[in-house]
């Protein structure tokens, strides 16, 4: 079964549900930024996980759904944070309701999260509810690294790794893991996968650095150089700052000390920085390289080679996407 | 066991766990609330409940706690939604640090508490979880009715009794019977210590309400007359609209239209408006009804008379409280 077979039916699953109900400014939020759309990556990733342990992937769908409101309930949160007016080309739920509401309706969206593991039996129920409480436990430490890091001087490419391994690929791995529990696969497998996860969610998240300043803006959902405007911490910056002389280093700092109102000038310098001192390279290396950790694990498990050409196939699409 | 003996075990219990880790500033917010005090009423109700169905409530610490914590995320967040400054005479979370530290340290906060589920074996983690995320979704719709009231001009006391049954008594409920599920009492009991602490909760709330207007500035931790000034449609409000002749009533919502800088007139002239009408008087036994309804209850608990007691105490000493 291929990705967007899994995919289709993840949606029609999630418009199945009935989201809105009184009171109706509570739930209305959680409505809209679930129609918002998205690759819909993390519960493709339980279905198949499912699919491929136990050949069967329906019975995680209320697992997968978890996963996804989880998700988009720290999407309403971060944009808050964040203070970001925009979300998928849309308006953010903070700012088409306001902030309460953001607070609130994700907050109750982290709850039906939890509540969507009640369609399993105790055991499998426990073991869910465990994974899914470290696993979001962590995403907060993340979001709350990646909010320091924006005030804090000197950033090491080490804590920028673990910032992105806790915000982004532990939820990737914890997905695939859901999928292997309902699948009830023993521990072995549940482990690799997790660990196949963890490390296509970091090869991810630096694709993600890589395409905001060097993606294309016909298909680049948001403004291509963002990160850049934001003075993000990316790899890209902190590598710059590593390999570039003295001098280069002092101006792109400079550059990422203040936000200005015409940024023309800052994108196209702080991008041909990056250019002169082959950092599209190098992240590109540690792409393939996160990639291929993630590709070796999949050795070590044992299903049929066309299960794992699946999992491989999955991570291709997914490093090959200009999105 | 009196209820100071629960208090003094449920604190050092609290004070045994290490709140602050790595990431700080997520952490440290939430040592901070959870230190800054009050009754402690519902993880009191859990531990109590578990003695009274089992004889031993040591067992019921971690679920004391998980309501604890909720409860304390209930405010973090609440606060920032309020804009109030203050907690317990104590700076708010999102003032001392703030919004998204706020919003961060909540979110950290819904989750631990689940986590402290995780101490029971499946099927008890099973019952508390899912009476954990129904009670926690019934407050956030209970928060979202007290927003969406502050904007509405008609508002019923039915609705407004609906809206503190699941902003306030739908925890006081869930606390009790957290306790008689890790008892392992049966389910008529856990039904009915349900339905006590129902009611309770519901007198709880109205006396709140009284207090905050009629309550001992000497005693009463909060400024009195707070919610006239912040225009709060509590049942004082709406029961005086109901009782009092057009033209009161046209006063009264002319001082509830707007908030201002000196409130003297205000709150001395909304009391005395209380006052003509009986509010006081009206209110009171409104307490005693619902009071009465939750010692009702007890009567049809198959349980000790010491017992019954024992939760007839604890409705008495709560409302009897003058803070």
């Amino acid at each position: 079964m291929d990705i967007l077979h899994y995919q289709k039916e993840f949606l029609s699953y999630l418009e199945s549900k009935e989201w809105v109900r009184e009171p109706k400014n509570l739930y209305e939020p959680i409505d809209y930024i679930l129609q918002l759309g998205g690759k819909r990556m993390r519960p493709i990733l339980t279905l198949m996980a499912a699919d491929i342990f136990s050949g069967e992937f329906k019975k995680a769908l209320p697992a997968a759904l978890a996963v996804e409101v989880f998700h988009n309930f720290t999407l309403v949160h971060d944009d808050i944070m964040d203070d970001a007016p925009l979300r998928r080309g849309k308006e953010t739920v903070h700012e088409k309701w306001d902030t309460s509401t953001g607070i609130l309706s994700g907050d109750a969206m982290l709850i039906l999260a939890y509540q969507y593991f009640e369609n399993y039996e105790p055991e499998v129920f426990q073991k869910l509810a465990k994974l899914f409480s470290k696993t979001a436990l962590e995403v907060c430490d993340g979001q709350q690294l990646d909010v320091d890091f924006e005030t804090r001087k000197n950033v090491s490419i080490d804590e920028y790794m673990n910032m992105i391994r806790l915000k982004t690929s532990v939820l990737v791995a914890a997905a695939l893991k859901m999928g292997a529990i309902v699948a009830k696969t023993n521990d072995e497998n549940a482990g690799l996968i997790y660990d196949f996860g963890l490390n296509l969610g970091l090869a991810f998240q630096l694709q993600d650095d890589y395409l905001d300043t060097f993606g294309d803006p016909e298909t680049f959902g948001k403004q291509v150089g963002g990160d850049i405007i934001e003075n993000k911490k990316t790899f890209l910056y902190l590598k710059a700052l590593e390999v570039a002389d003295k001098e280069t280093a002092k101006k792109l700092k400079y550059f990422y000390k203040r936000k200005r109102k015409d940024n023309t000038i800052k994108v196209t310098e702080v991008t041909r920085i990056f250019q002169i001192f082959d950092i599209p390279l190098l992240i590109s290396e540690e792409i393939k390289s996160y990639t291929q950790k993630a590709f070796d694990t999949l050795d070590k498990m044992r299903i049929s080679q066309e299960n794992k050409d699946k999992l491989k196939n999955f991570g291709t699409w997914l490093m090959n996407r200009t999105v």
